[in-house]
């Protein structure tokens, strides 16, 4: 991911909630201040346990600065109809 | 659910969201003024789906005051084991 100034973005999606917390992780010990777990829908749940672990486990330092909620309009590619798909960020702090 | 004072807590299971979003309309309309909504691992999109749905839709007075994440220990009845489970409260002001 190269180079980070003092923010960064993580979209949390299907991946294992370690990838996640991993990722956060490396961006921090690559000089990230602040970082923002984005998610929608069910991958939610997973940014909020990402969040846990990173805070709770690997670096106490961290912490859970804010939390926003949204609601985004989502275009389905199959149907191509759209739908409201509530979305949550994150946003630690060192 | 009886009379309600200024605060009252909903908690977010295993029903369809709009269940939620119905209970603590009802609660509002019967002077609730602070609601929490409160919800575990997977439960906690479920969550934020009913705040989303509450704020933008019916009832645009009210908003999302704070959030507060939590991890709780979480014994298994099948298998006597501990694990960790993210909580989420959401807590909702007139």
């Amino acid at each position: 991911m190269g180079e980070h100034g003092s923010d960064s973005t993580v979209f949390v999606g299907k991946k294992p909630t370690m990838s996640y917390v991993m990722a956060c992780l490396t961006l921090f010990q690559n000089g990230a201040v602040d970082i923002t777990l984005k998610a929608r829908g069910r991958a939610i749940s997973k940014a909020v346990d990402a969040a846990q672990i990173l805070t709770k486990k690997f670096v106490p330092d961290v912490t859970v600065k804010s939390i926003e909620l949204g609601t985004e309009l989502v275009k389905s590619i199959d149907s191509g109809t759209t739908s409201d798909v509530s979305s949550m960020e994150i946003h630690l702090s060192k």
